[in-house]
Formats: structure tokens, sequence, C-alpha cells
């Protein structure tokens, strides 16, 4: 993890004004692209070219399952991720069919499942079988954290040398939206119960519970709020830290990532709290309805592209934003200039 | 026009509903796709399908220019409409880029270009050279509105003659922001200064001057608000009139069409006025930065798709929208259910 953190550059900033400059001289009223423009903006900050190549698009899902489920804070039980992971495996999932609609190579990556889920279509690099209930323990041993990373970056590189050039990162781990409720409350101060939402479909009642779960673990766990690895290991996930070293791979490789929602923004402040400059490399694919996502993207000052009333994970928010980074690269690589179509400019 | 209007049926609300069933049996948490899920079901209601074949669409592009533009109320000079049909005819402008990044079919419709235009790859119905300057005298004549109807019926008409399974509606005419903005007053009695913007670029004291002109129009002009044609007679643009014509055929055809920004959702308002049901038909592809873009998707009681702060028109915004059609129908045709993928349900 050091060696490749080592490698990251910040965002080439001289890149992004060529690219503004140029994206007022195509032929529309300048900023009228709004966001598109920005994004396009982004990515030629990412790669230093004005019209980066960004397919075909790596979608990595990660998975694992979370000690804390048996504090009943999930409306699913705990087989359900296992169940899932052989969903994905079998292309069933809404991450396989919005991964096939933007022709993207897709992998799915066992972390930490509780049980056995070698089957054609899965990596497994299970790291241990669920992270413990943090109710009552630590998630897991800061090695664990590290070699979760590791499996994180793996993925990417392995995504990276098949020739994708540019990522997409998803979970699936039920209960994993306490790991990340909990993780967020500790890493910026927010209150839990703003926080804390319904995850696959919880009642307020339930919620109420959730939240007193998570109170009773930021109180009983030791952690560090300025040291991310601590909070990490004190209350994370497998396929969290997973994620995490998928953030830091995008950006040591200058490919741009779409972050999905409420658990993928999680870990990619974690991210950027271990290397700051990885935020350059961070596009947000969505705004998800899960309550605690706002303030995770508050904290990353991010801006997400779409607002469908999505809270499903897998990386489906990021995949449906996929087609928008297509069009910003189309847009600055087709587009005629007011100079070569012979429009005439503003009359003021 | 009336024989196409009564072709025009209601959605199959019928087909809607097995749709909203058939989607709680997917593998997500109910409800978990948010919009797309209305999107699919909305889709179904259209084709009476649960999984319809959207592609491919067929863009169309009507393009004209005003006389108001004499008034001073653009940022361009007239002259930028027809330099603007000749980049699309060339293939150099934003919709160009977005119709092809979604395989579409695209026309553009010269219907009322002051100057001439032809060239391949423009298909000429020229109702008139620019519709008259609303601040002394009419748009246009009655005949003339149901000509450009007509044109527009007959582009849809050829899209799907072609092919086409889903249809997506721009437009191109220096000042027509202005007859949108007085359209829209008229239609729903909004105060003119709340549907005035900065359309290609205007500045405060340039709005301010564009509210007076649009002011003057609505006191000199003659029209019955509640009669969509004769607004569209004496305020719109003969681009606006063809859009109405457009979104009436798409109704009729049973095509679901996306709606643009701002000018797009003042002919789609006009097309629901003159047929209420067409308003099941239409797909709102995204919130323009336009203020009246507001005021406009109330009126329809519509909520966008996307809202990325753009405000270029062409069509530009529904083109972009069009991916999540897709993904919606993909999900609807490809995700596995609970049963076929033998995953547990909702412990509660």
């Amino acid at each position: 993890m050091h060696s490749l953190i080592a490698q990251i550059q910040p965002v080439d900033c001289a890149a992004g004004d060529r690219a503004r400059a140029y994206l007022d001289t195509l032929t529309k009223p300048p900023g009228s692209l709004g966001m598109l423009e920005q994004l396009a903006i982004q990515l030629s900050e990412i790669s230093g070219e004005r019209a980066p190549t960004i397919t075909p698009p790596g979608v990595v899902v990660f998975a694992a399952d979370h000690g804390v489920a048996a504090e009943g804070v999930s409306a699913f039980p705990q087989a359900v991720t296992a169940q899932m992971v052989a969903n994905f495996a079998n292309g069933g999932a809404a991450i396989n069919v919005f991964a096939r609609q933007v022709n993207a190579r897709l992998e799915i990556v066992d972390v930490g499942v509780v049980s056995d889920v070698d089957m054609p279509g899965v990596v497994v690099n299970k790291i241990r079988r669920a992270s413990g209930n943090i109710a009552i323990e630590n998630a897991m041993l800061p090695e664990q954290a590290q070699a979760a990373i590791g499996a994180g970056i793996n993925a990417v590189r392995r995504a990276h040398q098949a020739g994708c050039r540019s990522v997409i990162v998803g979970e699936m781990g039920i209960a994993n939206t306490t790991a990340s409720s909990a993780m967020l409350a500790a890493l910026t101060g927010t209150p839990v119960a703003q926080v804390v939402g319904a995850g696959t479909g919880l009642n307020s009642q339930q919620q109420i519970h959730k939240v007193n779960v998570i109170e009773r673990a930021l109180a009983a766990r030791h952690f560090e709020a300025s040291q991310p690895l601590s909070v990490l290991t004190a209350l994370g996930g497998l396929e969290i830290a997973a994620m995490t070293g998928a953030y830091l791979a995008a950006a040591a490789y200058r490919l741009p990532v779409i972050v999905d929602g409420f658990i993928a923004s999680v870990a990619a402040l974690t991210a950027c709290r271990i290397c700051p400059a990885v935020s350059g490399y961070l596009v947000f694919g969505h705004r998800s309805e899960e309550p605690g996502h706002g303030a995770a993207l508050e904290a990353l000052e991010a801006t997400p592209l779409l607002a469908l009333g999505m809270r499903l994970g897998e990386g489906s928010g990021a995949a449906l934003a996929f087609p928008l980074l297509q069009a910003a690269t189309a847009m600055m690589a087709e587009m005629a200039t007011f100079t070569s179509a012979g429009i005439a400019d503003k009359t003021a």
C-alpha cells in the first residue's frame, strides 16, 4: 500500500485549464453544457489529455459479511450476501445489467463473505469470514485492514492490466450501511442519527435500534478519528477496506473512478483521508437516498452527476453515470469549433 | 392534425401495474432503483409490454427564425440559426455528438429559417421565413401554425417508418427563448420576470429588456389563454409549433418521447393542452438552467431525470438521458428474480 500511495500524483490542473479554454471555442454558448463541461475538465486533469479514452470501464464489486448483522440491523438475512454473489456470478443482478449496458469488464471479489463462494466469475481473496461485530469487538485486525486494502488495489491493477481506462467500484455486504454509518460518524463527527437510514428497508423503529447499535459501537471501540486506518480497523468492513484500496489504486494509475452511493463514498472519504490527492480522480456518480450520503458528500465537497432516488449499491449508480463520462469525452473529441464551423460569435 | 389527435389513446395503466408488481420480484430491495423503476413503469404503460424495445431512437431537430430577434433579445445574431443548421448537417454540433453516442437516427428539419438552408442532411419544410416579430405582429397565421404542427407530425412519422422506437425532440432558433417565455406566461399566468433568463448568454440588463419586450408582446397580441393554438399563433415560433406536432405524433404512435429543456417543455405543454393524454408519453430528460423551465415543469407536473445545469437546447439534454431509458428496459428484461436466483426475501 505505501509504495502505491507514493506513486499518486495530484491531477494535472494545467491540462484542465487547457480543456476549459478549448470548451469555450466549441459551437455552444459558453458554459451551456453545465456539469458535462466540468466533467470534461476533470477527465482532462486526470489524463493530461483533451479527449481521453475512458472505455472500456472496469467494474469491481467487493463482497463481505459483517458481524454486526447479528444485532438485527438489516432487513435481509446475512445469507443474502453469498446469494447475491452467486447472482452476480450468474449475471442476474442490477450491476450485471448496467455493466453490460456500458460494455464493462466486471469482476466480483470475495474479500470476506462468511460462507464459501468460490465459483466461476468470483475472485476469492477472502481476508477473513466476516468482520467482527463492532458492537462488541473491532471489525478486524490492522493487518487484515491492510490486506483488504491490498485486495482492492490488486483488483484495480487487474482491470488496468486488462485494458480498462476507467473504474467503477461497487459492494455487496448485508449490514454494511451500519459499518459505513459508524465510520462516517467517527471520521466527520456527524451525529449518528443523521447518518442512519433505511438501508435495504428498515422501518423507523428498526432504524432507532440501528442508531443505538452504532452508538454502542462508537462508545466501546478505540480508534483515532484523525487516523483513517484506525477507524477502518475498529468500525469498518472488509469490502469497505477493499474499496478504499481501489480508489487509491485508481489514482495511482491515473484512472478516473466513479464513486457509487453511501458506502462507496465512505470508502472514498477514507481513501482521501489517507491521501488527499485521490480526490481529483473521483467522479461522483449519483446521490443516494440513504441519508448519510449527504454528509459523506459534504465531507468530500462533492456534487454527484445523477440524483435518481436510488439506494441499491453494487456500483449501480456509478455504472448508470458512465454514459455521461462518454458524452463528455465525445464532446471534446468531436464537436466543431466556432471557427471550424464558420459560426458568428456573440454580438456582445 | 385532427385525425392524428383522434388516434391518441391514454397510456395503459394496467400494463404499468403489472410492471410495478414485477419490479418487486427482482433481486433488489423494493423501490431501491428509484426513478429508474418509475421510468420502467412508464415505458410499460406506453408500450403495453414489460420490457419494450426503445432503440433505435429518432432525434428530430426543428429549426426556425424569430422576427422578435430584431428587438435585440438574443446574445447571438440571427444568422447563427442557419449557421447552426449547417453545423448540424456537417455533424459538428452537440446534438450530433450525443445522437451518435446513442446510435440515433438524426433528422434536421427547416420549418422557418430566414435564409435558404437546403443542403444534404436537412429536410426543408419551410412554412415561412421566420415568424413575425411578436412585439408588433402575430408570430404566424393560424394556417401556418397548423402547417408547422403538420411538419412536426410528418417528421415523427418518418422516424417511425424508419424503425425508430422512441423519439428525442430538439430545436434551434435564435430568440426562441423569448417566444417560449411569452407562450409560457400566456398559458400559465406566470409573471414574465419569472420565466425569463439568460438564454444563450444575456446579462441582467439585457434580461430586463427581454422582459419588457415580452410584456409588450403579451399586451399587444390577441389570444385566448385557454386556446393553445391561439397562443401558439400569436406568440410562438415555427419550430415550437413543429415540436408540438412531434409530441402529438409520438403519442399517436405510442412512442416514448424525451422532452428536452425549456423550449421543448413549452411545446410539450402546448401539446398536452391540445390533448391531455399526450402527457403519459412524455419522459422529461433534464432540468434546464433557464429559469422558466421550472414553471413549465410545474405546469406539466413533471420531474426530469437529469439536472446537470445545462441550457443548450438542440435536444442535447434529452439525448443525454436516453441511456437511462435503455437501462430501465434492460433491468426489466435481464434482471433475475428472487425466486429464479434462489435468494431469501426480507426477514421482516
